[in-house]
């Protein structure tokens, strides 16, 4: 079988950038994808510097996102699939113009910047026919997707306790006053809607806890706070969790935790089992068995099964990271869009990839956290009818 | 100058208890006590065969502890110091009994089986001119101890979050109705009072959290439950915090959580600094100043304070554990007794020891929890009027 | 039952001492023991200041070892056993004197100041009919008894790999010119013996290893060495072992290894299984059966034995340290006085208590390592018949 | 700046093979290279089958490394540079194939299957002119450079005690009796020399000592055994180390200590401090200062330095694992090529990518480990002058 890469084109991540080329590194390490368009930056002249920098033709570093779609769509050697890697505001035009061309689409997280427009491109979504993946990087690593499989299995009985949290120090000082651009546009509510911690990083902590538990959230009752004097979003989340089915959690998500690097951390607890996983030691995977010594499970070792380690690229004890766990996202992605180049129907082949429910799901969330907090932490549901009605307090609202 | 020990006698802790034979090592460790008499059981054979296991006198071996507290008040070697280790139903009366003979009292906590009677406690100690400690034995750990040196010196800065917890697995089944008497008292809530899991190590948690910080909790949200079937009292504890000097946290604690044996851990995070400590691996304690690379304190090592190597009895890297943090409140306990026969004040010598007051804060706080979580999580405060009452949702009683 | 103390005294350990205090609390612990002579000291004032802080009566208090162990021979209450906790030179002449009297004696380590003494000492022991214990009290530890009993019960299989070290680091600087007593005397050759670190902190991770594995070391290959300028003894300690049983090992103890506190750890790889244990972690175990994930075995938890358990005192998770490992020891020695206060032969009662023999190997290593190291690491037997001869180089002398 | 791939091909790494693919992965995550030739296997439908789902065009896959090397010689846009992942054996031939033609080359490790060669291709590079690479890849971790720069600016002080292993398990059993490859050929002397483990992975061991502490080893004693029945090179490697600058180590390597995964780990000790670090958790070091608490530097952390900090992708607390430090290598060498290109002399770019001589050294390494083993663990020198003379025991030869 010869090789063929995936066509794919980026919108944002121009120099300076995080995000884009963490996606860059993901798409090249498994040798799936060819990046040959892009419109990476609304500056033209970094747009095209940045281009050059990687090797996109002349001709294909755009200036404006509306304009590549077309463009690329017209192309014979156009992309198959684009890569959106902008502030929050805009993931929804941009993802828009792509869709409309029947272009996939790899969007980063949180979806969009509200509930309304995550309902609004999940329409868009369905309409186009075209594939829509979330990088909700996290669920990529291979021993959260064995911890999925051993909630999956019953290992662990009915869930009953999930204790998620995802702590930075980063914020701790009003660092959006100095020259970070990634502060300033992450405490903007122009560029990141309402949601600060929240958005950044409460959506990953709750979109893990959903992929492993295979449980929703139903309530939540929060307390949100912007410790950092001046900062207009929240820098730190304390919420209650009550599960779909029957779990109870706590999700705590801060960016003001000196110390805390990237302490994204889970705990589920069932009836027969324990399960703990940290993303800063992301090889190994603690399970207890109730009533057994604690067993290291680590990935690609004894004890890890076989969706972790088709995700595995190396032996047991030599260390996968972040950029691992992110492009294993890319290699079911790329599976999928060749299975739909080959006639696969769109709706078949989404498998464990993030998608715009999951996108919604993570919407919902925000709005009720925020509606929680603002009715002083009373529960509020997911699936309240008008997102952003505040229900009167002592009334849940399903 | 020569050695004098305090002489002591126990209520409860008779064979097969858990918590009076702890308190025993506690006292020995140090040589600073002599146990001399004891109402170890109320079933009088029991208590008789447990008295002279322990070398106690047949003649000072009750079965009554009243009788105890009089008689030993009649006695020119009377007890100077009574121990309480009795199920919780039982520390107020005992507790009184001993008080009204001006006789010093060492009580487990928690302090009682609900506020009223805490209160009430409160009263006595005031009026007998005795001391009372209340052994929320965590707050001896030498690293503890440094940890609150550490906030009260403003090395972390303004406090804003504080994370607890207390996770423990042995009631993952149902426990209770096995022979296992630990199970069968702490489940029952005529012994236990209304607070299962809540009152066992909840409390623990809180008065770590109020210890170290320096500050109150001003009110709760709280959602308690009971997931083992047929269990009367909660097994699992989440709480949302607001302290009274403006930070806010979470305290989870837990029975069913299978791979936690006794997980009580803490983080501080403040302006300047965070610094974590667990129960666990008590001779480490990490301060992450902001912005330098995390240290790693050790009991007794570099970076240790005065305070924690006043109670360190080895050099660093020869561990100690629980029994020496137990012991360490009977060594400060052992001081305020002598300085009180030499004549200081009582209420002078109180010192880290804790208090008849944190046995009622901890009473409030447990009160003020069983409340949110009736009433829906509700914010609740722990200074309200009528402990007891339900506020109508949507407003905090104050 | 009722309750019966031994009786003991102690020669050394009087005030500014470490070692004679960690004895002390370790025969409270678990209240086997009464103490109530001392020759605390060689100067009489210390001597007689010591006694009164501990409570040793005047009259019981002796300023020469050699008196004591006459007088109390010929009371009535006179003491059962003696504890030596003076410098490495003095433990030959106080043994001889108290054994001579038919006095149990209980003795620090190294047992001697060099292998004649050893042996001497050993006929001694043999000869009084009196109990001989040497407090290797690492041996002490539940999870260590637990790894012998994995090894001897063959859950590893034939071991082949023996891998063990100790390092501390407060050597790491010349203290012995300071005021610090520890370091002046065990960096001088009149009262250590010719082993510095290899005698004070080598030793324990020798007997360690030959404990666990119940193998005995045949062959060293050594290279020792003085770091700090000045030094009179070794302060890092290299060696290469060969094992009766077939296996292989290293063995690294230093003094000078900054950031060490007090790292004995020791590692045993079978054809079957591997287990890990370190000092500073006690509480918990690894077992890694070959093909299986790591399990954390943690005292008187999931997995832990019989053996282990019988030597907790309190539920897993509330970590037992050095004190408690220590007071383990104490916890056999006073069954085995108690056993041959009851009729029991002296020789049925060592049970796992280290012995005059474990003590006779100790100095065999130290004598073999020392000529190994001044051979150029030439592999020198333990038992050569001649301790100090010099065997022609690639002769290995057995 | 426009974007420029350095050129590659690939010797060895066909379907089945391991180090090849890492390679691969390595080369592209910072997208400096584009493979484009190769000579995959010496099968050659294997070559071919495997070069097409490389994406490597049908002219330019040989199966004849020496035509490989001759042909991409000729062509304009021929590979500039040359991997070679084939067992050991076979470095040698292939190397100086591509040498002879000026090609650059990235070679695995053990640079040659003995001494001899290794010389030899000293001579052939010297010869040549062109750029030769050894891939000592843990060289390449941020942290491991970061641990050299604190030596090299004298933070730890003179350097006393190097403490390096490299442990893994997968060798426990007789594995090289079924279809593993990997094991076949890793104890088969024909592929890999006389040297089992110790060249495997004591190589590395050994190379991340010497580049960290910037010392060379100057005399080994060792002790080499192949514990599994019927294995014909070693699986288990203890030696003690002699350095230059005057610090004494000790090495251990193996195969068979079930439990350790990829656990090469390095503990440096000098007058002021020291440092720990272990391949499993790379993104840590721990620095003791001493006479302070330990710090916790991490990757791109507070601590890290520049150098350390150069080599990284993402933020700290976003784990980089085997292939990022991989990674790094290759960031070096197509700096170096690329510096090359525009005219820098191929003596000045070496900087700190491993080189001929630290192939050589490995090798010096190997040999006198191999003599002093079969020497009864004499000491030997790494610059004995014969390589394999034998000396006489008790005299060593340098």
């Amino acid at each position: 079988m010869t090789h063929k890469h995936i066509r794919i084109g980026m919108v944002g991540g121009g120099d300076g950038a995080f995000i884009g080329a963490v996606h860059r590194i993901a798409t090249r390490i498994d040798d799936g994808y060819e990046l040959v368009a892009g419109a990476l930056s609304s500056d033209p002249n970094r747009a095209l510097s940045s281009a050059r920098r990687l090797g996109i033709n002349d001709e294909r570093s755009y200036s404006s996102f509306s304009a590549m779609a077309k463009q690329e769509k017209n192309r014979k050697d156009g992309i198959q699939a684009v890569i959106i890697v902008t502030p929050n505001h805009m993931h929804y035009p941009v993802a828009k113009a792509f869709l409309e061309q029947g272009i996939h689409v790899i969007c980063d997280k949180p979806v969009t910047k509200d509930l309304s427009e995550a309902l609004e491109l999940k329409k868009l979504v369905t309409k186009s026919g075209a594939f829509f993946a979330l990088t909700h990087n996290y669920t990529g690593y291979p021993l959260v997707r064995h911890a999925k499989h051993l909630v999956d299995n019953d290992v662990l009985g009915k869930l009953r306790v999930i204790q998620v949290e995802y702590a930075q120090d980063w914020l701790t000082e009003q660092a959006e006053s100095t020259e970070n651009m990634q502060a300033q546009w992450r405490t903007d509510p122009e560029k990141s809607g309402m949601a600060g911690c929240l958005g950044d990083i409460g959506t990953h902590a709750f979109n893990l806890a959903c992929f492993i538990s295979g449980q929703k959230v139903q309530q939540v009752s929060a307390d949100l706070t912007a410790f950092v004097s001046g900062r207009r979003l929240d820098d730190n989340v304390h919420t209650m969790l009550r599960f779909d089915g029957g779990a109870k959690g706590m999700l705590w998500s801060s960016q003001v935790a000196p110390g805390n690097e990237n302490g994204l951390k889970i705990r589920l607890y069932g009836e027969k089992a324990g399960i703990e996983w940290a993303q800063e030691s992301p090889n190994e995977l603690w399970l207890s068995l109730f009533g057994e010594p604690k067993q290291k499970i680590t990935r690609a070792g004894h004890g890890a099964g076989e969706e972790a380690n088709r995700l595995s690229r190396v032996p047991a004890g030599h260390p996968e990271g972040y950029l691992e766990g992110f492009a294993n996202l890319y290699v079911d992605i790329a599976a999928a869009i060749h299975a739909i180049e080959d006639g696969a129907d769109v709706r078949s082949v989404q498998g464990l990839i993030p998608s715009i429910d999951d996108g919604v799901e993570g919407m919902k969330f925000i709005t009720a956290v925020l509606a929680s907090s603002a009715n002083d932490s009373a529960w509020h549901s997911l699936n309240a009818h008008q997102p952003n009605a505040q229900s009167p307090r002592g009334k849940v609202n399903e």
